[in-house]
This record gives C-alpha cells, sequence and structure tokens, in this order.
C-alpha cells in the first residue's frame, strides 16, 4: 500500500504537496490536485480507512485444504461478503499442520490483515490471542469455545448428530456403524459424542465407531477392513461426511451389498455428490455457504472494521 | 508491510538510527541494535527483497471458483510451491465474471504482488498487459497462446481428446454423445475441436455434442433432456468432466440404464469422483496438482522473483 512518500516520488511532487491534497486543503492548483488524485488513485492509496493503521484492508482467511467442496464452499461464503464490503480475502490453506497453521497466522499478523477468520484449526490459541490483543478480529468457523474473545461461527454438530441417531433408530436399526472422521476437528469429535451419549441412553442400541478421516480413501478402507474381518453385522452406516460415504458404498458394492435395500446409509453435509448419487444419499444438510457468509459478517459488523 | 518510519516508531529510536541498523552500521551500541532487529523481526520487515519496490512478497492467484476440487487442487499445486520459497499466496475467485476478474486484477496491482497466475479467464489481456508492462511477471493456467509476453502452463486438451475419440472408435463405438463444458472455457473448446476433426476423418462416426457446463447438475440435465427426446439412439458419452458424468449417470440411471453393460462413458480430469464410483469411470488423468506446481515454479524461474 501507497505511503505518502511512494504518492510523491510517483507523481513528481512534494511530499508537502502530496500532503495538502490528501488533507483538503485549497492550497493546490487544480492540475496538481487532478494529476496527485489520478497517481492516489493508481497506487490505490487509502488513507486511513484500515483500523489500527494497517497497510491494506484484507481479511486473512485459514482453511485446512481445498479438496473437497467443504472449506471451498465456506470461503466463497467468506469472500462474498468481504468483497460486497470492499476487503480483500487472503486465503492459506495449512494442510493440517500446526506448523503451517502457525506460520501462515504469523504471516497475516506480519502483513497487518484487518482481521483473521480460521476454520477448525488446532492448538493455535497463542497465535490468535497475538491478533485479539492487537484489536485485529478474529472469527473462527467450526471451533470448539474457547477462552479468547473471538466469535465462532458453528452449526450444532452435537444435535445434528443426535438427530440422525434418533431417526436410525425409529427406524428399526439396533446395530449402526459410525465412520467417524478426525478426532482433532471439533465437529467430528461432536458428531461422536451425540452418539455415545444416545447409545448410552438406549440399551437395545449399539454404535460400533470405526476411526477414519474425512477422505474418500478413508471411507472405502474403513468399510472393507470392517467387512473382511467381522462381516455384515450391522443394518445401517451413519459416514462422518458425503465423500467417506462415497468410499464406504464402493467397499460394500464390491462386497456385494446394494444400498438401501442391504443396508441403510446416512451422510453428512448434503454435497451435491449425495444428491447425485443414484440412488440419493441420506444426509444430514449443513448451511456451509451460510457459515462463510456469517463468519465474514460477524468479523466486519463484530469487529467494528471501517467500511 | 513496515517502514523505517514505522520501525522508529515501534521501536522508540530515530529514523537515523533505524537506518544504520538496517545498513549494518558499526556506529550503534549492541543493545540498541538487538531492540531494533527484534521490532524489526516483529514488524516482519524485508527491506529491499521484493523487484519492483513490491510491498510485500505476495503472489496474486485468480481461479474461477472454488467448488469442484479442480481448482482447488490448482492452487493447493501453486501454493506448495510458493511457501516453499518464503512467498504467500493470495487466492481470488471470480466466479466467472469478466466483472469481478478485472476488480481481483486490479486489487492485485494495487497491492503491488510480486506475481500473478491467472486459471482459465476472459478478456482480461488489458488488465494483464498492465502487470506485463509493469515488469510483473504473469503466469496462465489452461489458456490459450497469447500474444502477451507471459507464459502459459497447460495439457494438451486436443490430444487428450482425440485419445479419447481413438479409444471409443476402437472399442467399436459409432455413434457418441459428447456433454460439453462452457465454450468460453479453453480446455473445453479443444476437447470439442478434437472429436469434430476426429468426425470429419471417419466417414463412419457421429459426434453428437450437447452443450452443457462443467457442474454435476448439468451433466444431469443434459443427458435427462436428451433421453426424453431421442430416447438411447447412442452407444457411448464421452463427458467434459468426472463431475458432469455422475450427474449423466443419474439421469441415465433413473431412465433404466447401467453402464458399462447399457452404455460406455469416459471422463476426464480423474478426480477420486472416478476412482470410487461403481463401477469406476473411465477417464482421462490430467496432472491438475502438477499443473500448479509448474505454475508457481514457472512463475519463480522464468520472472526471476527475488528469492
Amino acid at each position: 500500500m501507497a505511503t505518502i512518500r511512494e504518492i510523491a516520488k510517483a507523481s513528481g511532487f512534494s511530499i508537502a504537496t502530496v500532503s495538502r491534497v490528501l488533507s483538503g486543503s485549497e492550497n493546490v492548483t487544480e492540475e496538481t490536485r487532478k494529476r496527485i488524485l489520478k497517481v492516489i488513485k493508481e497506487l490505490d492509496y487509502r488513507r486511513s480507512q484500515s483500523i489500527k493503521g494497517s497497510s491494506f484492508r484484507g481479511i486473512g482467511v485459514l482453511v485446512p485444504d481445498l479438496k473437497a467442496d467443504y472449506y471451498g464452499m465456506i470461503a466463497e461464503g467468506i469472500e462474498e461478503v468481504l468483497l460486497r464490503n470492499h476487503f480483500e480475502m487472503f486465503l492459506s490453506t495449512y494442510r493440517h499442520s500446526l506448523e503451517k497453521e502457525r506460520d501462515a497466522l504469523e504471516e497475516f499478523f506480519a502483513r497487518k490483515v484487518d482481521g483473521v477468520i480460521v476454520c477448525t484449526t488446532h492448538q493455535d490459541e497463542e497465535c490468535l490471542e497475538k491478533f485479539i490483543e492487537a484489536g485485529i478480529p478474529v472469527v473462527a468457523v467450526d471451533r470448539e469455545n474457547s477462552e479468547l474473545k473471538m466469535d465462532i461461527v458453528t452449526i450444532d454438530n452435537y444435535e445434528s448428530s443426535l438427530k440422525i441417531a434418533k431417526y436410525l433408530y425409529e427406524m428399526g436399526h439396533r446395530k449402526v456403524l459410525h465412520v467417524e472422521g478426525l478426532m482433532e476437528i471439533y465437529s467430528a469429535m461432536e458428531r461422536k459424542q451425540a452418539l455415545i451419549d444416545f447409545a448410552q441412553k438406549k440399551e437395545d442400541f449399539e454404535v460400533i465407531f470405526i476411526p477414519a478421516g474425512f477422505d474418500v480413501k478413508d471411507g472405502y478402507s474403513a468399510i472393507k477392513k470392517y467387512l473382511d474381518k467381522y462381516g455384515k453385522n450391522f443394518t445401517a452406516i451413519f459416514f462422518v461426511n458425503d465423500w467417506v460415504a462415497l468410499g464406504g458404498i464402493k467397499a460394500l458394492k464390491e462386497a456385494g451389498f446394494n444400498y438401501p435395500e442391504d443396508v441403510s446409509l446416512v451422510g453428512f453435509d448434503d454435497s451435491p455428490l449425495a444428491k447425485y448419487l443414484h440412488p440419493s444419499l441420506t444426509t444430514m444438510k449443513q448451511p456451509i455457504h451460510e457459515m462463510g457468509l456469517n463468519a465474514a459478517k460477524l468479523l466486519i459488523e463484530k469487529g467494528s472494521i471501517t467500511k
């Protein structure tokens, strides 16, 4: 972002003259004013627009990856609101690595972003504290409540998962597999906890937990290994997301089982995948795009970032 | 990015003292030097590291969207190389809108990025020329050859598509549907052209072109409408990408047709989707991640950006 010095250099006028134009002083000719304003526009000089003397109006957004549609959709929601409010989004991925995550946050801090949105990250509270102490607003998406002074946008993963458990129970299922996500991710943990709690209340309901991950290959290997070892001793599977379900479906079909005839399946996210599989996959709708919209709105409104 | 002035302010020392420390002058006490260096580190001050007096070492990356895995995978490839070379990636999406695309490029320019990578964009040559004239390197991904002095990373879409046509012909297919992508996208146009040329050479080979798009819903409605109107008067379908194929498969299955028994299908991209569908989808592998890696490498190497 240009400084008065840079504007002076680029326009060929003195710092004092540039300063007079910026302060709206009458003490400059019309032609000089026009020429400097043109240079300022070109250099995209935005004087005192940002909070805390930030050097540009940008929001750092940190997501684990961009492979599945999930974080891409959140990022698109965030960007939609930011653009409407004349902020630029700077998106970085941390590839599920705490080290890369910290590096990215350090970069954002060094670049003086006007705000930060973090999606499901690890033990980064120390880094985030730095922003909050410097008065830079932080919003987290999909994250456990924290001691830190930041807003959190999330869906009620616990409640959604409980709904799925009840639905399966009411359909008559008594032995259900849960192909779970990485436990370091808050939403996956909450979904698992709801199932544990439900199964504890119902004596005639059993959930078998299979540690997996969020990728399609995790679903495939989880179900393949289970079937190889125990056979089909269940009547329903609840997958942590729709992609994991796609992998699981392949393993089931290879073993000769079809859905919904032989086994009931439930996914999570309501991705386009679920709708366009045939038969369609029952899934729990998540307002993914909306989470992104809301995160950006919160950042702008509550963070009192100058529009 | 911090200026000498900001460092002076933050450290409490004079501009002259900061300047002496930066220039490596002996004329400062060890304690002063240490204190200023600490502040500089905190402010992430990077003097004269960037080309053309850029204010930060960042690369602007512009993609149409982040919904499917395609551009997310390219972006991850780009980021991998940039991070290794201590550049930050600033990713923006232009949502297939020329106006938004130009805005994003203007933003990148105003923010003085050290380089730009654009993925399959429209009539933005004028904007890109501005970067090139300013000595800021530009690399394009998936784009037609241009008069502009920029490197282009692409796969041979024409050759890949020709291979698919030959494969289908050798399999005995004589009437093939092609569910095509948006013709404003270079790679989709090339794929179509190869089929046109092949069909012109072979008298006994017919391709029926169905305008669609790149989304799963486009594939579904294209095949649904076609079957409703003409019935299954073909033996194979070549889809512009794997997601479009997923939509087409649903329409086929709803009409009672299975693959590969009733109809041969070929996708494009070799996305995880193709592998995990059951039966797997025949598809043309594209080195998507590698395109991203190469784009970033080209930018850094040929753009002679200081490492």
